[in-house]
């Protein structure tokens, strides 16, 4: 019944939830409003290539596009917010030094996907222009986990890791293209035996500590002894060297503020879009990441002004299916009365305080429980005072 | 240049409108709570034959759409919230007494529309279900009023009409479907030479008093007058005798809270789609109404559940455009000082009062204007504290 006449995996939100995911965007917006972050509002829709942004055929394929009729040419609704948000510091504000953007809109996805399993994210989130360094992506994992935590929601895991250590291992072996791509695809499905296949496939033409190490990555999970082992067995280039200290160092500035942290060195999520540190929470109880970010320097490149960026996002949607919302509010049944001065007043003041007041309505004697209202506002002894039904 | 790379009347919403849009947002989300309406978030798309219903080929034409993957029908994107929202009455929370239901999101239209021409307009409103006297009416258009004054528009003048009064001349006079169809083009138009031929047309098929009364209606449009001239020479059908006093107590009932109220019996805005009472908000010095409503009592029989409704509804970027929105807030620059405590529960009671702090990221030294920072925390006597920059 709740999906009468809709498609699959688009949702009306009702009331009660409704109100539920309005508080959480509000407390999110102002938390990141005072940490600096000014709200933004990309359009629903615009030219498809500004939208496939540094993000390539995945996102093509979740893109619903449609015919601008006044250009004739192809627009997509946005499945994604960041390479808008991206456009906009790299166009419109232009500034010199660090911005710092949010966003709270929904996208549209051609199917569905996520915990919620919807083709409608309502996506949240804050992005860091201006700054290459590690203390911006510590400060965006750190509003991260605040947005979780002024939602209701503790017992974060978090998941670190670093594309530059399979880039790093990418570019000093000199490994083409078409291979990469295939390592990335086994990698990501974490299919060790087609791994194998590659690596041995590679023969002369890759030196074996390259092979070993691609074959290493995958086992490369788990808490911080993980980092130990891929600074042994790991080639020492400087790109992976780094990487891993920052891991180190992010790991333990955050140990203090999440339940549990792991490295995973095979995280390669976004990676064709991400460029240095990705993350990635988790609730308890839940296997899908319920938020998600990372560094991706370059993605301001096509819009003419290559900038170092991180960010995060969320879905509200999925949020506010992790917390049990309030019962939504009972409000003041109030009677119709017409020039009553002190009846109004009364409605005025109660109004002013936050409380609900229904005014009964002439001619149509409503079911007080279908109006939602457990008290009403009665005339006692001159007095207009609140009572419960 | 703000419109780089976006399609024609596709805009982005940048900090200092984004944030005056954002708390008009929430003060009539809040205002609109307290009176009993409760917020709904209906999908962005829903398959195209629940968006078109009541509203007819206008909407039709407005109306981007894409083919849904999953089951192959055709879906919409949605150009204006109210169907969706007679929707969710209808079978979602199938109440029986009186519903009262806000939103606030953005709708698309192939091509511009409105006072700031464009395709996407951010529509706030309410709806009013269950109700069919004229109290429902005038909660709703006080409502409207009360937005718009809270929002900081302050003498309004209000158009009102009523369907009923067209309605009743062409079902008196038994004229059928295709000349009512060509009658309200004209009149929509303000054609009055093509209204005169319709009305010659129709000869001895159509008595002599319609074809007055419907040569009339154009002129019918002015101040409480117009209402006497209305009752002496439209012919005296009980719907129409029943619209002119409707107008006449909701002209009487809202003279006190707008600067000024016309009565425009010609106007047909939304005829087949609202029932009976229809009224338009203009700001001063603004051609385009500003916020506009009606009642619309079949609009939920195509879902099954026929119910009395009457609701309005506004574009918040036009509103953002008529109120000059307050310069953004300048922010407070603070030390990035690690382990600092008592520098961090400063900066924490800062935020907590609403205060904008942006913490300095080391190894890059803001010019604090690009910040957009007016004050700064320095350390003295031992003490954090607040100074102008």
């Amino acid at each position: 019944m709740r999906n009468w006449l809709l498609p699959e995996y688009i949702e009306d939100i009702l009331p009660t939830e409704a109100l539920h995911i309005e508080e959480m965007r509000r407390r999110i917006i102002d938390m990141l409003r005072v940490h600096g972050y000014q709200l933004v509002i990309p359009p629903l829709l615009e030219y498809v290539e500004s939208l496939l942004t540094g993000s390539g055929s995945a996102m093509d394929l979740h893109m619903f596009k449609v015919i601008d009729q006044l250009s004739g040419r192809m627009m997509g609704l946005r499945a994604d917010m960041t390479p808008q948000v991206a456009r906009i510091d790299a166009h419109l504000l232009n500034y010199d030094g660090i911005t710092r953007l949010c966003y709270a809109s929904s996208v549209l996805h051609t199917t569905p996907s996520g915990l919620t399993r919807t083709r409608e994210p309502l996506q949240i989130g804050a992005e860091l222009y201006g700054h290459r360094g590690l203390d911006s992506d510590l400060e965006i994992q750190r509003l991260m986990l605040r947005c979780l935590s002024i939602s209701g929601l503790d017992k974060i895991h978090l998941d670190l890791g670093h594309v530059a250590v399979f880039r790093g291992l990418i570019r000093n072996a000199g490994i083409p293209p078409e291979i990469e791509a295939e390592l990335f695809n086994v990698l990501q499905d974490k299919d060790i035996p087609a791994l194998k296949d590659l690596c041995a496939g590679m023969g002369r033409h890759v030196n074996k500590r390259t092979q070993q190490a691609l074959l290493l990555l995958p086992e490369l999970y788990g808490d911080r002894k993980i980092l130990a082992h891929a600074y042994n067995l790991l080639p020492d280039y400087p790109e992976i060297k780094k990487a891993l200290d920052e891991l180190e160092t992010v790991g333990k500035e955050l140990q203090s503020v999440v339940d549990s942290i792991a490295f995973d060195l095979a995280d390669l999520r976004g990676y064709h879009y991400h460029s240095g540190m990705v993350f990635a929470a988790y609730a308890r109880d839940c296997s899908n990441a319920i938020a998600l970010g990372g560094r991706y320097d370059e993605i301001g490149k096509a819009f003419g002004r290559a900038r170092p960026a991180t960010g995060f996002s969320m879905d509200l949607r999925v949020l506010s299916r992790l917390i049990k919302p309030d019962p939504y509010p009972k409000g003041i049944l109030a009677p119709s009365r017409k020039n009553n001065k002190a009846l109004e007043k009364m409605i005025a003041q109660l109004r002013d305080a936050g409380q609900i007041v229904i005014v009964e309505l002439p001619g149509h004697k409503d079911n007080k429980r279908t109006l939602d209202c457990d008290r009403q506002l009665v005339l006692r002894s001159g007095k207009w005072i609140v009572e419960e039904i």
